[in-house]
């Protein structure tokens, strides 16, 4: 199971995949803190709540830090990501989002992908919502680390994350942790002597891994996958655009992941109502998590299809009826 | 569910339930680097592989540590503990394992915690093999924590730890942990401010701990479990003794956990066989984990009864007569 997952990433005898007990973050506090050594040095791009978190994991590990901070629906700057670079040699490790959730934004992997790699410096990727949907290339994008879950594009169930790592990097990574539980090379070695895990593993949530990932291999993986939700996300911005409503993002820069919507400025749209009645029609919608704007959003990804987003226009334009709503066009 | 929680130690109003994502050792982990701040020293008293365990902890979070270590088949030495906290002021806690499962001890857990307290030193548990089975009050046994998880006496599914804090003690940690995801200061106050974990919780494995839960409380909590594990210990040593079998511990020693026996002698006698003769009846047992005697373990614990713990008996009896072991006892 462990063994083809780096297929998705074209990484099949270059990458060896980690598991990790637990969520998603400490998947990516155990990459931050294995492949970025006490002495190292992590440039940070951030333009979210999983990029300030990444920023924290380093800052209470001890890392020493230089953070690029771009707005929340702004990408980073790659120009000035070449200059930090060029500046400041001690920096050993680039990290990025691959889909920073916070908008629902792309970033641009590639090219920063092959920044650092001109660069000679080394990539660490958080992929949480974007691993088995987005595709990343690690023949074309070096990377030593990409960090994900069993729960999001995976569609398995919450408690177990894992990092696929180049293995010559992971080979240089030992003594680096500062924690044991989360430190991937211990974890590797252990796996790979005794073909067992150190701690005890959530099995439960691991024999789920492994139907969702047959499930995952069924489709198509990731180019079937990354339909599937791409056609989801099109339904559901055509639709709301439809309504009236107008996304945060230009479509450039929208991954098929979670999309950000404005908040319509009409009176009569009163969010925590639209919420519940969403929610009673048996839709969950995210509040927004945006400091640029009043925003709300909703989810491309899990086991849905275009059908259900389709049922959530539907849900959404009766409720907005029963809001009153009736100008958003013009109102927006 | 959580607030229920410290009931099993008599803890109610006094000390918080602190969950952690991971296995048992990650809430170890998550004690630890909470509790020890980077200024502090722990002593650590080491009988088996959950002490060395700790050790390890300390040693990659760079806490400072003074070791107190027995063979695996001896409790701590009181004298010895009051001479070293005597010794060295620079002290802050004292870390002890109520049950290592290594050898099936049980540790004098009242008699250190007297220590502790009169020497004015904070005391740290790891009961993972022992909370809900053994009894502990922490009206009577002082200390600032205990770690546990859902997968032991408990009976739930593996994948959540939890970390029973005094709350005092708990309010003082802010600022000492040394990982943003093991942070307990961090997770308690998240999940008092927002209801919510910090990070995505494993939610199958916390519906399964709920019910394993209620059946806990509903076979009358700590003692309820405590008498049907006792009775398992007592049952499964009993015929153990009657085939000629000698336990490793004395039985004052004795936890009604996991009993460690020494290997015959007999030269018919061949573990692996044994252990594969009672596997294919349907009875995974453990092979011995000492470095002071070749042994094998049973476990007393899970959803297991008198009646299971005969069964085993009657197929080790009939695996011995199998493998031509005929005279055991006076081997022995």
């Amino acid at each position: 199971m462990l063994e083809r997952l780096p297929d998705v990433v074209n990484a099949r005898g270059t990458h060896v995949t980690v598991p990790m007990q637990g969520s998603g973050t400490f998947a990516v506090e155990a990459m931050l803190t294995t492949f970025v050594p006490r002495t190292g040095k992590v440039l940070l791009l951030v333009n979210g709540a999983y990029g300030q978190r990444a920023k924290r994991i380093c800052l209470v590990a001890g890392r020493r830090i230089e953070v690029h901070e771009t707005a929340e629906d702004t990408p980073p700057d790659l120009a000035e990501i070449e200059r930090v670079l060029k500046a400041d040699p001690a920096i050993t490790h680039v990290f990025t989002v691959h889909c920073e959730t916070t908008s629902g934004i792309l970033n641009p992997i590639a090219e920063i992908g092959a920044l650092v790699e001109r660069y000679g410096r080394r990539l660490l990727i958080d992929a949480m919502s974007a691993f088995g949907a987005l595709p990343l290339d690690a023949t074309k994008t070096k990377f030593d680390a990409v960090a994900a879950s069993s729960n999001k594009c995976i569609e398995g169930v919450p408690g177990l994350g894992f990092v696929i790592c180049r293995e010559p990097a992971l080979a240089e990574t030992q003594g680096n942790a500062t924690t044991l539980v989360l430190d991937l090379y211990d974890q590797w070695q252990g796996l790979a002597k005794t073909g067992q895990y150190r701690f005890t593993p959530p099995i439960h949530v691991i024999v789920s891994f492994h139907q969702a990932l047959a499930e995952f291999w069924a489709e198509g993986g990731q180019p079937g996958r990354g339909r599937r939700y791409a056609e989801n996300c099109q339904v559901l911005i055509d639709g709301m655009r439809e309504l009236g409503f107008r996304t945060l993002l230009p479509d450039r820069l929208q991954a098929p992941i979670i999309v950000t919507f404005h908040m319509p400025k009409d009176a009569k749209f009163v969010f925590q109502s639209f919420y519940d009645s969403l929610k009673e029609r048996g839709y969950v919608i995210y509040p927004g998590k945006l400091t640029v704007a009043d925003s709300f959003r909703i989810g491309c990804i899990g086991r849905l299809n275009a059908d259900h987003m389709r049922g959530v226009l539907a849900a959404i334009a009766q409720v907005l009826s029963e809001l009153g709503v009736k100008s958003l066009r013009s109102a927006a």
